[in-house]
């Protein structure tokens, strides 16, 4: 089967369709979405060698579970072992000996075919279209935030970052208090909130501080100090960027104000089929480009550039 | 009055007795305490400039409140408006307007006299003697860290530093687990929390990662990082270490890992006087020298020395 492979570099290979152990299934993938995560892979995070993607949606090919044979799934990436201290403490996302699908000693999705525990995989309401629904994990690490905080109307918040994944923030967020700012640096992919009533500023404007809960999600090291400076006494900073490498911060200011920083990751699929499925989370005009998984390594190159958002592969 | 004045070098001076402003108390100042955020003032630490100190224990000289004249007292340090929005969200301690004793636009403690509001007062039980009821301030500092977060018995907790607020912060974390680890780099420092049975190790020695709790006490800008690598999944890292500058982290570590990192401040005065009036906990063994009012300077130059640890004035 035809897939994006990385080591090193990633280039296009013609690799044995896998054969999914027990308890896994056979998914074909129907399409796939790269996520800034993918291109820090190809700067050396996670040390990852194998096949890129995580964003998926595809057709059940094989499994034992009849429910799901045939469906169309998405599929939660963590594989994981149930047997650990953080399994036991039901924290799965944690699981010590975890594989992660594209990111760490699991093939990822930017392939014809993958395999995952029947476990993770979610059938995807008929009326999602395939470009909505290879959204679903992005939007589920949105949603990790509402899990991990309460967030109630009129507490304001602030999303640094007018990225793909800062902008499912901020509209899930919007969901929780209408009083949610997202702060970018392009206008063109501000215009998208804006579109959908959502506050936005540039990051070089004014802005004032104060903010109950700030969400540092622009991909910079330097986003979290802005977000130490625009978050209230004892509000809470939410990190959601990886980068690769250190960053510099004033940890007086945090100690000083009592902020509470915490650290987010992957979230739950459920809400975030249904907000997909109700429309309360617009995706479709994140979308830049298509490409065909034929050509994945062109679709990477184009995901750098800073003129696209989401991009897409289609089997 | 003889106070020790800081305004870029530290000398004694010969100020006018402070008047109380309507609604303060003129304190008497019988004994104060050194601590390394005045030693951090002195590096240029938040700018301060006027009489250094903030950790005292006093005899009311003059005020309103018949209850309080005549009494001994500690004093807690942050001097509120009661009307912005902070004091109005019952976080007295983030006033926007608030002045800190000996930190923040208030003359501090190292002085023969000091004005501080009536409700700042916390009146001290008879049997205290001034050299316990002197720790009352960073002993609350250690309780702030069991009102920010639910510290259970059993659950692992490691502070990061022996110095004072880490030796005390050891104690009151060890009342509630005694799963509890300090980790410092001076045997002799250590001793004093083997001998009250807390356990310890040194920072050179292996320590198995997946703390509950992690505590950065340890004054350096480095201790975040090892804090980031000692806690658990889920897990909360408290900072107490304010130092002026800029400090490196690795941000990937704590996202993926969903730590939470909780700065904490000022504490609450009731559960450290009860503390220190039930011997719960023992302050005696961290006091290295005692040095008269009239030789502050020098006791600021012998508290930066390795080899003490509180350094205390009287009277």
């Amino acid at each position: 089967m035809k897939a994006l492979f990385f080591d090193g570099q990633a280039s296009m290979r013609d690799l044995a369709e896998p054969g999914p152990p027990p308890g896994e299934a056979l998914v074909r993938v129907l399409m796939a979405g790269v996520c800034n995560t993918d291109l820090e892979i190809m700067q050396g995070y996670m040390g990852f060698q194998g096949v890129l993607g995580h964003e998926f949606v595809g057709m059940v090919e094989a499994c034992d579970n009849e429910h799901l044979r045939g469906k169309r799934v998405v599929g939660e990436i963590n594989c994981v072992c149930h047997d650990c201290r953080y399994c036991q403490l039901e924290m799965p996302n944690h699981c010590a000996r975890r594989t992660v699908l594209g990111i760490l000693n699991r093939n990822g999705a930017f392939a014809e075919y993958l395999t995952l525990p029947e476990e993770n995989l979610h059938i995807v309401p008929e009326g999602v279209p395939d470009e909505v629904a290879v959204f679903t994990e992005p939007v589920a690490a949105a949603f990790r935030i509402v899990e991990q905080l309460s967030i109630e109307d009129g507490q304001r918040v602030i999303v640094l970052g007018d990225g793909k994944l800062g902008q499912l923030i901020a509209q899930v967020l919007w969901l929780r208090s209408k009083n949610t700012l997202c702060v970018g640096k392009h206008p063109w992919k501000l215009a998208l909130l804006d579109a959908l009533n959502i506050e936005t500023a540039l990051s070089d404007d004014s802005i004032e501080p104060g903010a109950d809960v700030v969400v540092e999600v622009t991909g910079s090291a330097a986003g979290l100090q802005r977000a130490l400076e625009l978050v209230r006494p004892e509000g809470a900073v939410v990190l959601k960027t990886t980068v690769a490498g250190e960053s510099a911060m004033n940890m007086s200011l945090p100690v000083i104000n009592e902020v509470r920083i915490v650290g987010s990751r992957c979230g739950p699929f459920r809400p975030a089929l249904e907000a997909l499925a109700l429309g309360n989370v617009e995706v479709r005009p994140l979308i830049s480009e298509t490409y065909p998984l034929a050509e994945a390594a062109e679709a990477m190159e184009r995901a750098k550039a800073p003129d696209v958002m989401k991009v897409l592969l289609r089997a």
